[in-house]
């Protein structure tokens, strides 16, 4: 059984309670109505040797990537970060480390306008472990589930995938990775604006961020959606300097189940094309289309070749 | 410089951006301001062989500490609990061993009407890392703060003292403790409704909760409302158990020092003393009074002997 499918199956005895709560465990935040807004809630945990190692990160760069991810999983729900809460242990208390972890945490939060306010720190025995919990908003009934995704959809994906993992094995092979892939996997940027628009304009019918790789995070969207997908393999955008780089795999590996790359990934009726073409003329890749049938598959030419996202023992509903 | 020391330091120079933020750093919890509420929102982090070990804890038993360790911060506000994030690094899945947790913090969750509503689960080396955060509410302008004491104010405890220092130091003997001493340490009640009582009737000028010991939390509250203390040595309520244990130590002492006791420490000033015992029925425990100078002291009979906090490397303001 894997993380998720634990986490999922002792999270779904969980029965809400309150009438304010209009998603729990399950998306990408927690939703909660007040009387004029929706709340946005989310948790994520970066531990030392799991989730990154000082030896290719500086204290600066783990604080600017802790807060990316938390603030993807506010961008996959189209909202607004507002408030972070962390919490860290650490083995002993490095004065001049810390510092620099907090600044580069802080100055990643404030260029999206969010505000550290509380905090904790523990001691721990020897890897860093450190949690960050996000508040963010909508107007109310603004969010993106993942779960709206309709027939014929267009999926897109934001930006070109692929850059993070590629930088990661370059490291693992002791190669200096070049500056893009080092960006992509230090320093990814939330895609707050682009989930604002979405959502604001009710532009996408499901959205998600590409935190564990596009099949994996594409078969959960379809999941929640009960849905099927088709993708172009020839449209899916891949870094360049993917491709220039000595890889143990063929660069499409990398945008497909790399991971990490904390785009946004999301389904639009065909209808709000024009619409969204217009209101957010930023470049942006439609891969391909949402089906009725569950399911993943590769159009290549006139076939389809089934697609099974690694990370799962399984793959059905 | 202490690890409380360093945060203060670091986390003073946050200035809040937005004017929704009533208290950021600095108090139990973090509070902000909405249309028609204040929200709370607190964080704390328990590590296993810091913060607790399997050796006397049962993992249904840290579920329910964990919960009751970040739901005492709610009632150090005055607030009313609402919904959880949890976050946990564990070193391997031990399925049952992680349901009996989990079944152990949401059993200590509900018992206060609050919901679990997310969560996130990774792995670590070794030991298990729990970070919970909670989300509570309070009326608009209904929270009580650390910093309110006023001149001559009352002192008040809710409890007795002292029970679960008592048990960690009898069972770092080998020695089983009593029942009351291993509920006191294994499965607190938080203060929750005495919180809201304080707050609802603007009862107390000043609440926290002792989680670091009575004269360290009482230090804190006196430091934050630029006040001293004076405590009545024997009206201060000792748990009858730690008398009757093999300890190292004066009773007293625990009760002082020992922490974790998650009682509620709060002011009230005289004319509302009346107000509060018809309000709260309960038994209440009036230890001292506040004073302008500050400092804190133990008055013996017609004596005051200055008293120093454990835990703090200095004591000034």
């Amino acid at each position: 059984m894997t993380e998720e499918e634990l986490l999922e199956q002792l999270f779904r005895t969980l029965t809400p309670l309150s009438g304010e709560i209009i998603c729990g465990v399950g998306d990408d935040c927690a939703v909660v109505e007040t009387a004029d807004r929706w709340h946005l809630f989310t948790m994520d945990t970066m531990v030392e040797e799991v989730h990154f190692s000082f030896s290719y990160f500086s204290p600066y760069e783990v604080g600017r990537k802790l807060a990316a991810v938390n603030l993807s999983d506010i961008a996959a729900m189209g909202g607004r970060p507002r408030f972070a809460l962390l919490s860290v242990s650490l083995p002993k208390i490095e004065e001049k480390f810390f510092k620099e972890f907090l600044d580069g945490l802080i100055s990643k939060l404030q260029a999206y306008q969010t505000e550290l306010i509380g905090g904790d720190l523990s001691r721990t025995e020897s890897r860093w472990h450190l949690s960050l919990a996000l508040i963010g908003e909508t107007a109310k009934g603004g969010a993106i589930f993942r779960s709206g995704a309709g027939q014929e959809d267009l999926i897109y994906v934001s930006r070109p995938l692929g850059g993070a993992a590629a930088a990661l094995e370059l490291w693992q092979q002791g190669i200096e990775p070049p500056a893009p892939l080092k960006k992509a996997h230090l320093d990814p940027e939330p895609e707050i604006a682009l989930g604002e628009t979405l959502a604001r304009h009710q532009l996408a019918s499901a959205l998600i961020d590409i935190s564990d790789g596009l099949l994996l995070d594409l078969y959960r969207l379809c999941k929640a959606s009960r849905k099927g997908a088709i993708l172009f393999s020839e449209k899916i955008p891949v870094l360049p300097e993917v491709f220039e780089a000595p890889l143990s795999k063929p660069p499409l590996e990398y945008a497909l189940s790399g991971g990490e790359d904390f785009a946004l990934l999301f389904t639009v009726p065909s209808s709000n094309v024009k619409a969204l073409k217009h209101l957010w003329p930023g470049p942006l890749y439609e891969i391909g289309r949402i089906i009725p049938e569950q399911g993943l598959f590769f159009k290549e030419g006139e076939r389809l070749r089934p697609l099974f996202p690694s990370g799962f023992d399984h793959f059905e509903n």
